[in-house]
């Protein structure tokens, strides 16, 4: 009841609270086996959310006086289970605050608005640099005291840029890459290097309209609706798995600009949502397929 | 691998399938405690699913072969485990239809969808009959073999009615009754009978135009969307449990007329969609709110 | 204001009521020049609506005492007006039904749509004839009275089959086909003698997921909402204009069978909604877009 | 051609561009007198909507060159036609802005999203003041160069503060208040005094929850949806005539918290969208509904 309530008026604290996330080959006996343990070490469930295709996929949030301290010993215990079970997973602290790059160009909505959401504490992760090839936004990002670093970028110059960009994101030990309208195109190695930790917003519902000018294409075809899809990014272009989607009617009233105008609301929406449950480890990756579990 | 592959291509057989569903009091272990006693059972969990708010909310659906044929030796043994956490249970065998009555007044749209539904195999219920104080829509229902019981009623009969009505729906064994636009209120005493197993469509996005003549005064009110809503019928007229809701945008260019027509697909889209969560132990009763569990 | 209070409860008399629907190169004056005729001949103006792009677009909905006795007249005296700014035009009348046929294949609720919409009034037109390449849904039509005429197409008898058709729908005299999920290709000249005649619903969110099997793709493709698209039929497969769109949420725990299920609604109600626009002149195609003039 | 180009890439030129905006009894010949004025001033039809209820209402957008060095001339020819129909009417340019003022209380969301759109071009008016009965966000409005006024109010001192605003809001000739969640209760006279030019956004699907905490009351009935609605400020609270409305779907999963979070989201783009429409001369207001035509 007490938990209940804590969690009813948003109370519940982050310290003490913990998710496990894993997937593995189906079988019986895996959600007893994993909450009869999380039981033993008196951590009470607070969501429990399990999805079984070819694989099975489970996401639990518990929690448990001092998580935070006892992580590391709880983690050890639970590892002869994950190897019986040939489980990918990971226990982590609700407190543990993602470390977040957001890459521009020079469209700033999405950025101005992911800093204003995290800004005013609604999403809670921590926003290490911002990386553009262009100069334009730098006076947004600049009042949040966030570092802004100017990587001009031209097709010959890719894989150089690429090189810079790491030599800011290791160093920082960057969680997650948010793609906010950036407009360029990741090398291979480093999506590979950044597996489903590269988030990209793109400006259609796809599979409809990937790749350049969605919006000039979309008045082309005289959709009747548009959208907006988050997803993550992979060596395919605009290929990667969905996190998010959603659409907007329009008709044929409509110009290109104003396609472009509705577009950028749902861009900035769809984008936060999709931040939003990537950071609370709400979303698994099955295939080419993402599973997103309900967060709390 | 098995098990995920027969419900992937949608071949699980009902009669190996069963469902617990319960709420009871918070308290730490619930989860791992039901799971275990299914997993010694060797009851595969093919879906787990929970809420927690001042009670605690669980649903499972598991696989296990011969079910049915086993189901009260396993209702036996989990009575204990129910004592002792004061749960409020029921486990049944996926195999088992609902058994309906449809209540009807002269409007058939929402009737002719639910037995085209029913017919089609998209719900799997046994539509026992059908029950309308006019006989308008016999003609709707004769074909599909269904009694149709022609019951008039006026404000002075209305207590008499209900009485004939319990009269058809007892030997039948009824567990749910589907007020599709029936605009008869229900004696207090028959929603206590019938206590979370009535459901009605109300053409309005409840609380907004709770009563008569909804379109109306949505037009009246000049909303730009319009909606329906499916709830359990109480004691207070509108007032029951929500089940599922949706609307569709409207202007200043729609008639009541249009409104009203837009609405008839509005509402026989909610109206199925709750019917369906229903008879799939989906939909349990919080207080005035209800959980909708995901169905499988 | 009786003509707006007739409008309000839908008591226009269909017989005198007209529809004057246009295109044109862009030029000024072409609204003023339009009225006025409208005017002179005591023609009041229910509803105008207009559209410019590369070309003009004019709707025009009019109330004129005997219109219909009067319609070659008034027809003929407009003629000069069309030829002096290069219109293409229809001016008719609004109790005129068109002529329907229904082309389907073995899947039944696109047609149980229509076929209920349409004896509710809802939709008004005249449905000749139900063709099909299966005698599966002859039971479904019969009770309605309406021919169905069971026509098997294989590839190679594709020519044949449509030739067949042909011979059918001339002598009808039919004015709209109306693909209700018929599943095989229309010739080209079958599109063209037919041309923006031709009403498919497609099962998915168009330009995604053209061609075969789309919510087997859009399952593969993991998107978050699935659609349905109603356009003209041309010679490209799926790539015609669109007439109206829509889309519904979904998630990682749907299977195929789930979005085919889903689909099914979207699609009928996409497909009424098209129809009913199409029959009330309201679409005008304007290269391979639509403009969807609103309706009273 | 060349117009429908210009407007097409944008590029109408805002002084050339002027807007006639009218309701009267309703009269046949109203559009043709209308059109022929127009035309007889060698002013280009860009769009024309009309609406006819009780009354008869009409916008015409044109282009004319010159137009806002013509307007008073052309005003004055068109007065006699206004009077012989009884018209409440205005014409205005296109290029003159609205000059708005934005009430606050501590909530900041609508805010920061309305200076950002304006700030971008997006929206096109004045922001001449933002008043606040708090002085919380004055420090997200100082950059933009904006005067904040902080305004304490107090249940006794309701009328003074009320008597303070005016001395701010007149000599800055204010058109429009935006009450971008601003909690606190606007007297009589004053909504009197800008009849039809206040608008509110409050944070539910209106009738649903009027008066306070909605969310609250959203949360504790249960609703399957949350929604915002814009609507024009009258003497009675949450009853004046609905602009914009929009929702989104939620489920027993979320929190009050939850159902706030989401809400900002709604709140602030339906709130963008109503004083979109509001300063592009696009709402007219009949009875208690209001007549939304598009935009261009």
């Amino acid at each position: 009841m007490e938990l209940a309530m804590q969690r009813k008026i948003g109370k519940l604290k982050k310290e003490d609270q913990g998710r496990l996330v894993l997937s593995c080959p189906n079988q019986p006996g895996i959600v007893a086996e994993v909450t009869r343990f999380l039981y033993e070490r008196e951590a009470d469930i607070i969501q429990i959310e399990q999805h079984m295709d070819e694989h099975f996929f489970l996401r639990v949030v518990f929690q448990c006086d001092q998580f935070e301290r006892r992580i590391e010993e709880i983690r050890q215990q639970f590892a002869p289970i994950a190897e019986s079970y040939e489980m990918q997973w990971r226990m982590v602290s609700a407190a543990r605050k993602h470390r977040l790059a957001i890459f521009v160009s020079k469209e700033g909505h999405c950025l101005q608005d992911l800093l204003w959401r995290f800004q005013t504490g609604e999403l809670e992760a921590e926003i290490s640099m911002v990386i553009s090839n262009h100069a334009d936004l730098k006076p947004l990002v600049e009042p949040y005291g966030i570092p802004y670093y100017h990587v001009p970028v031209t097709k010959e110059t890719r894989e150089e840029a690429a090189r810079i960009h790491m030599e800011l994101l290791e160093p920082a030990k960057i969680d997650t890459i948010i793609l906010a309208r950036y407009m360029q195109i990741i090398p291979s190695w480093m999506t590979q290097r950044y597996r489903h930790q590269i988030i990209n917003i793109h400006h259609s519902f796809l599979p409809a309209f990937a790749g350049a000018k969605p919006y000039h294409r979309a008045y082309e075809r005289g959709v009747k609706m548009i959208g907006a899809t988050a997803h993550y990014v992979t060596e395919e272009l605009d290929q990667g798995p969905i996190i998010e989607q959603d659409v907007k009617r329009v008709d044929h009233r409509y110009s290109v600009e104003d396609l472009k105008r509705i577009g950028r609301d749902i861009e900035r929406i769809v984008l936060a949502r999709a931040v939003r449950w990537h950071i609370q480890d709400q979303v698994m990756v099955d295939g080419n397929r993402t599973i997103v579990f309900s967060g709390i």
